[in-house]
């Protein structure tokens, strides 16, 4: 392919999970960073279909998902669940289409891809048709990590996430406003979606428990670092906890790296580090919190330390938008990756 | 001192910071808890003398703390800043009183214990009038660690915490509700108090920056812990977090023992331990929150699993009330263990 066509060429593409707020954001990013769309087509359950939303000065109208749809498309994105990715992505992928899927279903098999494109670009290159994005708060924290782990291995990694409701989709943002007016307007907060009340309170479990203690959550992290930093010896531990935030994510990282790097070569770094901006002058009250990285592509890294625990020890902070950076924005930087590369 | 003379003695009581937040809360720990309380003070700055409470039936008003304010007192509980303690502690003890400090003031000299009843109460046994009470966040973390040391000592600790906006008052509070409340009816959140926007948000950054790139609060867990463990070895790290959460602290924490110790025995131990409540059972949902600390007198632990970066490493998740026990309460109880003792 010559870099004329790779300038002209443009691609149908599906969202599926289109009504979702992870769909929603993947529609607004592929408008703003003015992605080679020929055909969009938006696809959801049968409840959601018949909605419409506007994209580049058209109307375009949710559809039903079926067997049928992937006729003609190059490109599918879904975010609609692992269940409805295990029942469809295949389907996809026998129509020639490529997938990026956003849900939990195919990331650690070991012929799906899991990239985050500004760490394991290279794993692009070797696909069967599915291209898995990764949990988002194992983005918003390796984004953090990856200048640093590729200066110097990273050996350990302990990590405390304070996670936005975002993560649970429309219904939990809903939850955490729908709470808060109840209790400025003095009635009971009603609970529909989390397990407890989320307003004014943390929850330290998200996703069901696996059998050695720790949730799916906290071993995606695990699980998913080891796969994208392609290190099966680095040893990771995770708290996954829910707080009463909208949008971002943010987690507390600290990690031993095989050699000692000083802290002004870490700032140094992550400054010069693509997908990631440094907030670091917290005597002036400058650092990272998620009202600064929501509606962010970037990543905000700061409060980095010489951590007094490890010998090689960093720790630092991170907030990063989790339906951008998290979710949407990283699945479609995968699709613009892989055109870049020529692999799609 | 005979046990007829401890069952009749009772103690003139002075309250330094009668109208804050966990100046009230001393007061009515001190009803419940039946506290032999012969007469009761309660002082605080000009501004908020007159101001009148109720104990055990009588009306009480607050008096302007001055150098005459400790006559005939014999246990002064301070709670008005590290300032006013370092004003007016020595003036107390040199009228014979005995100081229990809730501030930061004297919590490292060397001649001052500082001390978590339920962890290591001899240290009260060896005194010159002043008392410190530890930071609340170091008390919460250390009441579900108590059990674990005692049974193999603690070597490493690394400590992200989730701290309540009432550990900066009732202004904390105050700026919690009303931001919630602006965002409710839509009008822009004011910033009178925190740095930052507190409501849907977290600030990373709790008392000023130490030179190590640590906050003070941060650092107060890692010297208050070796001294109330009594172990200068032992190596601590943490990330301090503001949370919007109103009134109990909450610390994921990972630790490293120098034995190893299975997780059925961690769970007995806390189960067993005094101050600490076992809320262990994530499949049921059953784990420590916020919502559930708020106004109980123990610490609640849980998510108690074999952690997977260190040796023999052990993450739990601990939540307590940082008005009680984070304050009030521990104050009043080293009161109550001294009386106990016979030291006071």
């Amino acid at each position: 392919m010559d870099n004329l066509q790779l300038i002209v060429k443009k691609y149908n593409i599906a969202i599926v999970g289109a009504t979702g707020v992870v769909g929603e954001t993947m529609l607004s990013i592929l408008e703003e960073r003015n992605f080679p769309v020929n055909n969009l087509i938006l696809l959801a359950s049968e409840r959601s279909s018949g909605k419409e939303y506007w994209f580049r000065g058209q109307r375009s109208t949710v559809k039903t998902l079926n067997e049928n749809s992937f006729k003609d498309i190059n490109i599918a994105l879904f975010s609609a669940g692992a269940m409805i990715s295990k029942q469809y992505a295949d389907i996809a992928v026998s129509e020639g289409c490529t997938v990026i899927d956003n849900s939990s279903a195919f990331r650690m098999d070991s012929d799906v891809p899991l990239v985050i494109p500004e760490i394991n670009p290279e794993a692009l290159s070797n696909h069967n048709g599915i291209i898995a994005n990764p949990n988002c708060t194992t983005i918003v924290t390796l984004m953090a990590l990856n200048a640093i782990n590729k200066y110097s291995k990273i050996k350990k990694i302990i990590a405390s996430s304070y996670q936005a409701v975002s993560g649970a989709g429309q219904d939990g943002i809903n939850e955490l406003i729908d709470q808060n007016k109840a209790i400025v307007i003095g009635q009971d907060p009603q609970i529909k979606y989390f397990s407890h009340q989320i307003a004014n309170n943390l929850i330290p479990k998200i996703d069901r428990m696996d059998e050695n203690g720790f949730t799916a959550e906290e071993m995606k992290m695990v699980n998913e670092t080891r796969k994208i930093f392609n290190d099966e010896n680095i040893r990771i531990s995770a708290t996954c906890v829910r707080v009463p935030v909208k949008t971002a994510h943010s987690v507390a990282v600290t990690i031993e790296t095989e050699n000692k790097i000083p802290i002004d070569n870490v700032r140094e770094m992550i400054k010069n580090a693509e997908g990631v901006e440094l907030l670091d002058d917290p005597l002036n009250n400058i650092y990272p919190m998620p009202l600064l990285a929501e509606g962010k592509d970037s990543c905000l890294v700061g409060r980095i330390r010489e951590d007094l625990v490890f010998e090689n020890g960093i720790s630092l902070w991170v907030s990063g938008d989790q339906l951008r950076k998290g979710a949407a924005l990283n699945t479609i930087q995968i699709a613009e990756k892989m055109i870049e590369m020529g692999v799609i």
